[in-house]
C-alpha cells in the first residue's frame, strides 16, 4: 500500500496530520461551537423552495459575483450595526476559511508573513502556511486579552504583511476593544502598509458592538464574518467579508471563478430572510453562555470572560484527563491545545445542564491540590 | 477612491484582471461549455427533498469527509468505466478548480513547477500561479494533438513536479490516447517523482474510453472529473478526483476543513440518482457536436476533431471580428485566445441552428482571400 510519504508531496507536509476536531458520536456535542438550534421548519421549506428555483437553472454556472447574496449580506450588516454597507464592500465564499485563504493569497503568500495573537483561531496559522505565508505568533496577556504595547512592539519588530485580530477570540471568548484595534492598525501601517483582518465570526454573541464601522477610511482593514454561528448554518459554509471596495476587487484576482454554488447562494438568501428568528436564538444562547460562565465559576473553576457562544474554563494540571472524564459522561468538549484550559460550546439548556453535571462528576473527588486551589479561589471570589 | 494598486497586494497581482468569460445577456449563449438541458423537473423535486433533509441539520457542520457522496461518485465511475473504484480513491471539492488547487497546494507550490501542453484549460496555469507554482508551457502539434517526443523532451528538460494532461482538451476538443499518457507518465517519473493529472472534465462526451483505469498501479496518476458538464450541473460546483488512496489522504493536509457544504453534497447525491437520464442528454449532445463539426466543415471552415461538448473552428485572420459578427447575430461563442480559432459549445438543436446561421451571416460576404482559402479547402476535402 502506498503511504503519503511515498508520494512527491511538499516537504513541509510530510508527517503532518489534517486539521479537524475529533468527530465522536456522543449524546451531547459541545466541541465545535455549532448553534444547537436547528433551523425552523418554515425556513427549511423556504430553502427547499429557493433551491428548487436555483436547480431549474443548475445547468448554467452560478452568478460569479453573487450579486443578490452580497446585497442581502450588506443589508444585514447595515441593519445590525447601524453602519451603512453596500454590495461593493462585501464578498462571500465557502466559509470564512475560504475568505481568509483568498485574502492571504492576495496580501500574503510566499515571501510574506502574517501575525496573530495566540492562542487564537488555529486556521489563521494553518491557512497562512497553506498559502506559503510565514506565520508569526504574537503575544497575549495571561488573561488572554491583547497587551497593546507588546502587540505594537511585535508588529514593529516583525513588520508582518497581514495581521489577524480575532474578536471575540476563539478559543478564549475574549472581545477586543475598538481602541486596541485602532492602535494595532496604526502600528501595522507604520511598519509597512499591511492588511489587518478582524475576524468577527462570533460577534453576534458579544456584549460589545461590532468593529465593522472601523473600515471607514481604512482601506487596509477587513472584517470577516460567517453564517455558521449566529445564523445556525455551519452546514452551509458561507463566510463573507466587509471592507473597502478595492479589497473586494483585489480578491477577484485570486478567487476561483464560480467558487460559490448556486445552491449555496440560494440557501444563504433563504436564511437571510429569517434573520429575526435566527437572531432570537442568538439571544437565548447569550443567556445560556452567561449561565455557563456563572455555573463554572460557582464550581470554583477559572473561566475566561466570554463574548462568544462558547466558554473557556480551567485550569487543569491534566487537561486531557478532564476532557476524557467529561467525555465519559457523554459530553464532548474541545481541547484546543491551550495548556490547562478546555472549551465548551453553549448548547441548549438541557445540553448545558448535562455538561455541568458531567463537569461536576469529572472533577469529583478532586485531588487534594485541586481541592485546595478550588477552595482558595471560591474564598477569593466570596462565593 | 481606493484602487487595487493602492492596497498592499502581492506585486505579481498588480495590473492583472480576474479570470472569467465575458457574461453578456444574449439569446444564445454557447461560450462556457454549459449543458443546454435543464435538469428534469422530477430531479429538481428530488433536490429540494434532499436539501430540505440536509437543511434540518444545517446548524451542524457538514460531513467533512463527504462519505456518502464519495461512495456515490465511486459507484458512478465503476459503472461507467468498468474499472472498480472505491470511496478511498475518490475526493470531492467545490468544482474541479478546487480539486486542482488542492493538488497544487500538496504537490506544487513555491519552489516547484507544473507543466501543461498549451493551448489547454487556462485555469491549469492560473491555479498554478495562484498557489505559487511556476508554470511551464509545453508544446502541441499544429493540429493540437500532443507531440509525444516533444512532450517527453519538455518533461526531461524542465523536470516539473506536476504535469497536466487535459483529455479531451479544452479549448481544442482533442482527446489523448492512453498510450500517450503512459509515455508522459513514464517520462515524468524518470525526470523526478512527479504528479500527473489527467483532467477529464469532458470525458463523457468522448469517442474514447476514460483514462481512469491507468491509475491502477500508478500512485502518482490522478484523474479529475466534474459534474458541471455531463451531469448538467455547472451551478452545483462539484468536482472530484480518482487516484490512489494515498493521494486522497495527502490532500487532506491542505483542504480547508468542512470545505463542501451540506447542500452541495445533498444536491450532488440527488443528481447521481438521475445518472441515466442525464447521460441520455449527453448522448444527444454528442450527436449535436458531430453535426456542428460536419456543418462547419461544410462551410469550408477548419474544425479540430472534437471529443468534447464543444467545437473549435477557424481559422480567421481577425478572430475578434468574427466573434463580434457572430455576437451581432445574437450568439455568444468564446475567444479563448488561440490565434485564429474560436470555440462553440454544443447547445440544443435550435441553438446550434442559430449558431450555424450566425456563422454563415458573419462570414458572408467573405474577403477575397478568405473566399480563396475556403474554396481551396472545400476542394481538398472533395466537398
Amino acid at each position: 500500500m502506498t503511504a503519503i510519504d511515498d508520494l512527491p508531496v511538499r516537504d513541509e507536509l510530510r508527517g503532518q496530520s489534517p486539521y479537524g476536531a475529533p468527530q465522536l458520536d456522543v449524546p451531547v456535542q459541545l466541541n465545535t461551537n455549532e448553534n444547537p438550534y436547528p433551523l425552523p421548519e418554515e425556513l427549511v421549506a423556504r430553502i427547499a423552495e429557493r433551491v428548487a428555483e436555483a436547480a431549474r437553472n443548475l445547468n448554467r454556472y452560478p452568478d460569479r459575483d453573487a450579486v443578490e447574496l452580497r446585497d442581502g449580506l450588506a443589508a444585514y450588516l447595515t441593519r445590525t450595526t447601524g453602519f451603512p454597507v453596500e454590495r461593493a464592500q462585501v464578498w462571500a465564499a465557502n466559509g470564512s476559511n475560504e475568505v481568509l485563504q483568498q485574502l492571504l493569497q492576495t496580501f500574503g503568500g510566499p515571501g510574506r508573513s502574517a501575525l496573530g495573537f495566540e492562542p487564537s483561531y488555529s486556521m489563521h496559522a494553518l491557512i497562512s502556511r497553506g498559502t506559503g505565508t510565514e506565520w508569526i505568533s504574537g503575544p497575549r496577556n495571561a488573561d488572554f486579552t491583547i497587551d497593546v504595547d507588546a502587540a505594537v512592539a511585535a508588529i514593529a519588530e516583525h513588520r508582518p504583511n497581514v495581521v489577524f485580530i480575532c474578536s471575540p477570540n476563539n478559543p478564549t471568548g475574549t472581545a477586543v476593544a475598538a481602541d486596541t484595534v485602532l492602535k494595532l492598525y496604526e502600528a501595522a501601517q507604520a511598519a509597512r502598509p499591511s492588511l489587518v483582518v478582524v475576524d468577527e465570526a462570533y460577534v453576534e454573541f458579544s456584549h460589545r458592538a461590532s468593529l465593522l464601522p472601523l473600515i471607514e477610511g481604512r482601506p487596509n482593514l477587513v472584517v470577516s464574518r460567517t453564517m455558521s454561528k449566529a445564523f445556525g448554518a455551519a452546514g452551509l459554509r458561507l463566510g463573507y467579508l466587509a471592507a473597502d471596495p478595492a479589497v473586494v476587487d483585489a480578491v477577484q484576482l485570486v478567487r476561483l471563478p464560480y467558487h460559490l454554488s448556486a445552491v449555496t447562494q440560494a440557501t444563504a438568501l433563504a436564511c437571510l430572510e429569517y434573520t429575526d428568528t435566527l437572531l432570537g436564538y442568538v439571544g437565548r444562547l447569550k443567556e445560556e453562555r452567561d449561565r455557563l460562565v456563572d455555573a463554572l465559576r460557582g464550581l470554583g473553576l477559572e473561566v475566561t470572560d466570554s463574548d462568544a457562544n462558547f466558554v473557556q474554563f480551567g485550569r487543569f494540571a491534566d487537561t486531557h484527563a478532564v476532557w476524557q472524564a467529561i467525555l465519559d459522561q457523554g459530553v464532548l468538549v474541545r481541547d484546543n491545545g491551550v495548556p490547562g484550559w478546555l472549551r465548551v460550546t453553549a448548547g441548549t439548556p438541557a445540553e448545558n445542564d448535562a455538561f455541568l453535571a458531567a463537569v461536576r462528576a469529572a472533577l469529583w473527588p478532586p485531588t487534594p491540590s485541586d481541592a485546595r486551589a478550588c477552595f482558595a479561589r471560591a474564598a477569593s471570589q466570596e462565593l
